[in-house]
């Protein structure tokens, strides 16, 4: 079976995200950083371009990429940010949106966002509003960059009321995934992005979560099992979001292990030391599972298959693996209370009836949760 | 003739912009304030409002708009900002967003902006950023507002490196388009207002040029030919804008007289006690009716035309009526070649070939242009 779908790739190493006039290709390959400046031009032609990225990221590929520009013919200005989530921040896109005026990028020309999620959420952005929005092309350089926030659109930077609270949907015109960058990945940051992989398996798509407990060290080894797990995540996303662009109804399965897992990056602060947001994905999916089991949705046998293979992988999959003391269960159920979640005094939860069956339940009482919640904190 | 356009207002103060799922209604009447609760409700339902306004604005109408919410049961906040240009800025664009977020606004939360440009412009801009877009309102307080910037979508804060190049579209869900608010308006923002409601005559409705050379005084004086002066100007603004939402093609015709009108405002630096944006588009009109009567497009009778009424409504006509020194030749031509008009070394213009008759010129000589200009400066 892996086979099958090993050959299908060597093909197919592109995702269509279809949008009406904004649709747009995802190529997905090793060593895309070296041809992204003809890439480049062929989407959006040879005008002006700013490439937006971080000190990280630009000690390692910027060079490439700047080189392929070069060899494209494709003038470029680069704007650095500090790496991490503070860059997320007005006065950072403040000082982008100016950087882009002084280059003299007029309407047409384009901007680039080499990095992770941090460079893309901030870099799209800008791109949305600098003359009120030019062309945005991602080199995402981050698996869950790649896997996640590449498809769908979302961009924006946090408030001091919260993350992501403002932004803009603004579709990029081209996502270039070089998977060969991410050899370069921290294994820690890889796994992370893994646990939103997985997640692809366990929300709508069995045969592609077998597939992964088949085939998981190829992705981890940069085989070509990484790019056609890769394209069968984005195309799993891309799904999702051409149906449903502005996140009214199915677009909420994609939220499979995040009320749990935003409620223990709030608990810990968002001290990534202690939790990256794919940890809380995977400790999150690990709950959303168990609860499932305790409503009587799916068996323990399930529950035991999907912590075995978040667990092989090295990802954590419970409360007790976060280092340090975690807050008391009313401070958890607080946050997940405000997790724009909430509807009428019912919680919005994705539950799952079994591995590639999770589903929307809009009618989740809370008392439920808080005891299961407290049960877990006290395991 | 003017007797049958009013009998036909009197049923329709009501223009609809049509934009697929984005379209909305522009209301149009004296009192809209009063009842504004009620229209925000059928439009919005009764979510939280926030109002953000201007101070002096706020002195003038926000009891009544206020009241008007309180009545139909929405709870608002109020945020304010200081009147004037230097509002559209980035850090009134944070301390706004903050606002809405500390009080608490969900998505579908609406933004009502009671203003002039300036507050539409910038709340506009925070309502399509928070939370990656909430419901917008306007509630245009100026003739200018009212006639332009409530149709279109357009919203934005300036930038160091000029105006209006930080923003996004962001169609309003209604626009109440209160026509007794403009009694209190000082008569030179009236007038300068009234150049733009002149203008959507002169680029396509000859017939309204006419009806407005006959009933010019009834628009002034507050009688129901305001209301239909500004339901034509609507309704002339919204056929284009629908047509030609992202400004490629048609939507150019409604820079009539604004590179002209640009360069000048730039020429004296912005200094509204000089010179305000429509008196600019005023005299800018002139000289684009003048220009093209030079290159032998239009009769020299046509150019009088129009003088002769937008000098009887009290709008300057020309370059002499802009008190003080005015720069020398090649400064207002720089300003016009920076201003986003200009492909491969030749000039975008419109020009016209009689009222009612105004084109998009895409190959304009600068050179032509500068020496027009010489003899206008030193006549």
């Amino acid at each position: 079976m892996g086979n099958t779908m090993l050959e299908e790739t060597a093909a197919a190493n592109a995702v269509q995200v279809m949008l009406d006039d904004r649709s747009y290709d995802i190529l997905i390959g090793r060593g895309l950083i070296e041809t992204a400046g003809e890439e480049i031009a062929e989407t959006v032609g040879r005008g002006r371009v700013a490439v937006i990225t971080d000190e990280t990221v630009a000690a390692l590929h910027l060079s490439a990429l700047s080189d392929s520009l070069d060899r494209a013919g494709i003038v470029h200005t680069v704007l650095r940010v500090p790496a991490g989530e503070k860059s997320k921040c007005f006065p950072e896109f403040e000082r982008l949106c100016d950087g882009i005026l002084e280059a003299k990028l007029e309407r047409g020309d384009a901007i680039v966002a080499l990095g992770g999620g941090v460079v893309g959420d901030l870099a799209g952005f800008v791109a949305s509003a600098v003359r009120r929005g030019m062309d945005f092309i991602q080199v995402p350089t981050t698996l869950l960059a790649q896997v996640d926030s590449s498809v769908g659109g979302k961009t924006g930077i946090n408030s001091r009321y919260g993350k992501n609270l403002i932004g803009a949907f603004h579709q990029p015109r081209l996502v270039l995934a070089d998977t060969a960058v991410l050899d370069s990945l921290p294994i820690r940051d890889f796994r992370a992005g893994y646990a939103e992989v997985a997640k692809y398996g366990l929300l709508g798509d069995g045969a592609f979560f077998s597939w992964l407990e088949a085939n998981w060290t190829g992705v981890f080894n940069g085989g070509p099992e990484r790019d056609e797990a890769i394209a069968r995540s984005c195309k799993a996303k891309a799904d999702i979001v051409a149906a449903d662009e502005r996140e009214a109804g199915r677009r909420a399965l994609l939220n499979l292990g995040h009320t749990f897992g935003h409620a223990l990056e709030a608990a810990v602060a968002y001290e990534t030391v202690r939790l990256v947001h794919g940890e809380g994905v995977s400790i999150g999916m690990m709950l959303a599972h168990e609860f499932s089991e305790r409503l009587g949705l799916i068996e323990p046998d399930t529950v035991e298959r999907v912590e075995k293979h978040l667990s092989e992988v090295g990802l954590p999959i419970g409360l007790a693996q976060i280092p340090g003391q975690l807050p008391p269960v009313d401070t958890l159920m607080d946050a997940i209370m405000q997790d724009k979640k909430v509807s009428r005094g019912e919680l919005t939860f994705i539950l799952t009836r079994g591995v590639g069956e999770a589903f929307v339940e809009k009618a989740v009482d809370p008392a439920t949760v808080r005891a299961f919640l407290l049960e877990k904190l006290e395991a």
